[in-house]
């Protein structure tokens, strides 16, 4: 039996968006239990889930809103679902956690409830986005880490590698560094330094390392990770949703022109809904915080139901498949090569420009 | 009439779309002269665009690659069609140079050659993206920096709002500066800085500066200009690339599925075809060499005849609407703010977090 921690509060939508998504997920695995952490007046409208026999609440007077700065969510607010419900973790009550709550708090929260894994500098966030391979592409850092070094890549490589490996049972999963262009001699200092640990891991069988990627092999999926800094990462996904938007927008505008486009809509309408689906983000839904003593999940803040169940889908993958114990092997195992500083000498032929 | 001097040779493909580009060119507008840079026997076959009377060729033996090391195409190819054509700008011979060979080649032929406008410490190269607003959005840098300042950023804002008023004639264009969020505490420590000199050359005037934008503002239209270094910037277009060229390739597929989906195709088929022109990325060929001593263009590589003609029209709308002096002038403007360090007080409250 698994059992996951549910801050049925946060997001948007709040417990219209969470529990019915916590029924769905219940219908659909026989083994899997759910502590619904939130106000108790504000789920007791969802009695069939709350009252399900594999579900139990776990009351939490406050909640953390989107606009609470990191601060407010971890000193003010000890008793928000946020925290009571990765507190389940650390109890060990539940074996992992999910919120839709905001980003900063969440990892401020887990960071400071649960700690990071012996070797692990910075907890990382990863997500996957989908690719023309008709895959996914696990891309970690998203945005904990906007100052990053060479060692950090490393060690996100690491930890992206142990999450494709277990929730996607993908073995030894390939690693791309993202960088502006293939040639080892490309990128800023930091890039270049971080390309020399992760041939070095490659060449002492901690990593499958592919090489340096560019943005666009995100979505050729060339690898089934790739490593940045989380600033570069965020900008990454951001452009990427906006111009998904822009897209979406620009099909709909142009269908809706005239009777005789509609008409066309109408014709085309199948395909563009199966279009729709194979784009569709919620499907995607579910970032990994990892680096922590405990595996917690964060779903996107607009999440409706549908988005919420996939976030849960992949908390429990993570958590079937002993991700964390994983993470926490590899990351012992490239441990020497994390800590280890570069020598001049691995950087010699690297030419500066 | 305006003289521009193109390197014939340079791209993927070369003098079959360079010169058809330059006839289209030349038909469209009666006030412009073109010089033809390449190896004669290889425009011979076009006597069309080589015998028209605004048009003379310029002989050059060499031709850089698309693999020739910066090395390689700055001391060993002194005779290339790209150096060739940068020269007429020094010459006083061209008002403007557009090639569509290697970015790294060209960007340090034209600083070579043309060197850096006073006040300048880096080039930086700008393009034009679609947004949902209908306009473009103008993104620099875009690769030429991958290691910046908050100085360098300043430097980039300033061009880049000379770029937008001249080319696109917008009077105080809007700049928005790329940040991992809106707040002001966001971002890295070169970020933070940078913003700082941006709401300083604001209130001097010497900007519209709206404040952070993330990702997806680039193709919301938030702001006229994003600005950012050259590594994000590379990586945020390049992402953007492949995602539309997955979701492109999607599309397809989706339609020829079945004789069904292929009906569908055939009735959605003006709607499509006036959607695909919408996005063409075609139409937003012709990056600017911003910070030179001269106006230099950069088609992509892969541009045909009808993108390659779209780098032409950028490189005459700066030269005609005097660009270099409209840059000149901003740039010394604002170089009290650019050159003076920021003090400690103006980074007052702005928490580390």
């Amino acid at each position: 039996m698994i059992t996951i921690a549910v801050d049925c509060m946060g997001g948007d939508i709040g417990p219209s968006a969470t529990l019915p998504a916590c029924a769905a997920f219940l219908g659909r695995h026989a083994d899997v239990q759910l502590l619904l952490v939130g106000q108790p007046q504000a789920l007791a409208g969802w009695s069939q889930v709350v009252n399900n026999v594999r579900c139990r609440v776990v009351p939490a007077t406050e909640v953390v809103t989107m606009d609470d700065t990191v601060e407010v969510a971890l000193r003010k607010k000890k008793d928000s679902s946020m925290r009571v419900a990765i507190a389940q973790i650390k109890e060990g009550a539940a074996q992992a956690a999910v919120s839709a709550g905001n980003t900063g708090a969440l990892m401020a929260i887990a960071r400071y409830v649960l700690k990071t894994l012996e070797g692990i500098d910075r907890p990382a966030i990863a997500t996957q986005l989908p690719n023309a391979r008709g895959g996914a592409t696990t891309v970690l850092d998203l945005g904990a880490n906007v100052d990053c070094t060479a060692e950090h890549l490393l060690q996100f490589a690491v930890m992206g590698s142990a999450l494709v490996a277990a929730a996607d049972r993908r073995e030894n999963p390939s690693v791309g560094l993202l960088n502006v262009g293939e040639e080892v001699i490309k990128g800023s200092e930091v890039i270049k330094k971080a390309g020399v640990l992760l041939r070095n891991a490659a060449n002492t069988g901690d990593l499958n390392f592919f090489g340096n990627v560019e943005g666009d092999d995100i979505f050729k999926g060339t690898t089934d990770i790739v490593v940045c800094d989380g600033f570069v990462g965020n900008v990454a996904l951001k452009a990427s949703e906006g111009l998904a938007a822009m897209i979406g927008g620009f099909i709909r505008e142009e269908f809706s022109r005239s009777i005789f486009t509609k008409l066309g809509g109408l014709f085309a309408y199948p395909v563009l809904s199966a279009f729709k689906k194979r784009v569709d983000h919620r499907r995607y839904n579910g970032a990994a915080l990892l680096g922590l003593r405990g595996l917690v999940f964060k779903s996107h803040g607009s999440a409706d139901a549908f988005a919420f169940e996939h976030a849960l889908a992949r908390a429990y993958d993570a958590a079937r498949h002993r991700l964390l114990d994983d993470v926490q092997s590899r990351i012992a195992h490239a441990a020497p090569l994390i800590s280890g500083d570069v020598t001049p000498s691995d950087l010699r032929g690297i030419p500066t420009l």
